[in-house]
């Protein structure tokens, strides 16, 4: 399996997918279709003043995506060697490979956390894709490393860039407020996880201007669709769904936690977003999957990430009520 | 101006724009939203399913793009050295340009027909792209020539790729019955331009054994978003729409042609499309986009198309009323 959300080769009108990374707080779709009917602005300057007001920076230095996979791919089109720390996003990889480049991978220290002390081999011109929170990890680095490492980057001349698809889950530092109007960083954020529209397909990224015309040749033109831009137009202005839609999955973190960690055999790791990575001490991931699919259940198993193996899982957090299925199916699972 | 449809720089409301290629006759847009809150289907089963059906090619030769131009993008990816025809479609040239490729332009004859004698500086690896019907001249390729240049370059070793992004407006042989089994050809096709849907961002392309797994590696994941994937397999259905829609095409463009023919100092070109080149013998293109903007009337300039100079205009054909309005228009500018 290559990605979570694969529920289609299921019965998907019976599975609840915990396999995937979404906010279990659905954003209420409405908007006019008509717009379908012209071209998107080639130059989205609606959007991407929405955008800037968003993400608070200059609309020269948003960049949009079909999806943050978009913005990814062209970074990585646009430099030589990638560094990545693993386990990460599986896409960084595989699309330096489809892109016939250089990757070097840095393993995460043993909780997970990124050791700067391992990144003696970064090399000038080189590209280093963090996940901020990572995912499968769930982790967020802590703000005075991420300065550290920013300083790191500008020594050695190597591009920062952010992937933090993640970061409305995150409860913490401003990543754009601190780096913006630097040089060589960029960081990519997404509707898809927070807004729960992973089918609208929508990316943007602050990126520093130094390289934001490079980019913006990569991405395709029209590469945003009507729906996304018409979506986004208004649930970049809610700050009431936000609000409380960061409540919401701050509470049932906790929650999921503190109920993984009564359970035995397990250990579930900390998490700075709305998923869960757990290792497995007494069985594998297949063992479990079966077991949790059986329930109706669908989990990631985490061997195809690199950097992990057949002892770990992911789960989403979703709501109460589904949370509590989860837990009682895992639990029957774990114990059997 | 890079293309045409660039309506949002001017009073979207009350402009008519008969500077981008889109089918007056809009397809009814009626779907579920709920599919946006899930992944797309890494895979896209059904989609693929329904387009091998409306293509009449095997699911297997199937690839899906953000648009037609993603699938022109990964294609150049995938090549050493672009061979393109001008005037062609700007992104062509542009895509080529962005990946650094080598490029070989040939122009088209004098009537912006398609010279295999030209053809002499093809060479193993190349990839020839060519517009059937093309843009901007509106041209088909005939049947027997296109089978020519197949033959030339599969003795060359030179890889066909046919982009069919109007192919619904002509009325003739199907390309696909024509050439599928064969190795070394692709033929792109679109919702955008035939569906009146260019906003859902949706191309399909039957392509040959031999490169689909290398093309679809260079396509992004999830590249097509839920609201073209469940409009596509609704319209990709609708034969209805597609035979009303191709008789009061055909009905409108011989009106429109003969129409324009009637007016002096201007050449009409012939045309298999849902626009028609137009050469202006006395004015320049800035002259009659001016006038005709002053009418509330948006037409699309030709110099930026390679081969072509400021002589030059396109226009789209629309409904009656509409390009009545347009005619009406046209004839003030030009005899003003």
């Amino acid at each position: 399996m290559r990605h979570g959300g694969c529920i289609y080769q299921f019965n998907k009108e019976r599975i609840i997918d915990f396999s995937s990374n979404i906010n279990p707080m659905r954003y209420d779709i409405n908007i006019d279709f008509k717009d379908a009917y012209i071209y998107p602005d080639l130059e989205y300057r609606e959007l991407k003043e929405a955008v800037a007001e968003y993400l608070g920076c200059k609309k020269e230095n948003v960049v949009l995506g079909n999806g943050a996979v978009e913005i990814i791919d062209a970074f990585i089109c646009a430099f030589k060697r990638i560094v990545v720390c693993i386990p990460c996003f599986s896409e960084y990889i595989e699309r330096a490979v489809i892109r016939e480049k250089d990757i070097l991978k840095i393993p995460l220290d043993e909780n997970f956390n990124v050791d700067v002390n391992r990144f003696k081999d970064l090399k000038r011109g080189d590209l280093l894709i963090l996940g901020n929170p990572n995912n499968p990890t769930g982790l967020r680095i802590p703000k005075d490393i991420l300065l550290e490492i920013y300083e790191i980057c500008t020594k050695r001349d190597v591009f920062l860039l952010l992937d933090e698809a993640f970061y409305e889950f995150s409860c913490d530092y401003d990543s754009i407020e601190l780096l913006k109007d630097k040089s060589n960083v960029a960081i990519i954020r997404a509707a898809t996880k927070f807004f729960s529209l992973p089918g609208i397909r929508l990316g943007y990224a602050y990126v520093s201007i130094d390289i934001k015309e490079k980019i913006d040749k990569l991405l395709l033109p029209w590469n945003v669709n009507s729906f996304a831009n018409a979506l986004a137009l208004k649930f970049l202005r809610d700050r009431e769904y936000l609000r409380v839609s960061k409540e919401y999955i701050e509470k049932e973190r906790r929650y999921m936690l503190m109920e993984l960690r009564s359970i035995e055999n397990i250990v579930a790791y900390n998490t700075h977003s709305n998923f869960i990575l757990i290792k497995l001490l007494k069985h594998n991931e297949e063992e479990i999957f079966r077991r949790m699919l059986e329930k109706g259940i669908l989990i990631r198993k985490c061997s195809s990430f690199e950097g992990l193996d057949e002892r770990y899982i992911r789960i989403a957090i979703k709501d109460r009520e589904k949370n509590d299925i989860f837990l009682k199916a895992f639990r029957e699972a774990i114990y059997d």
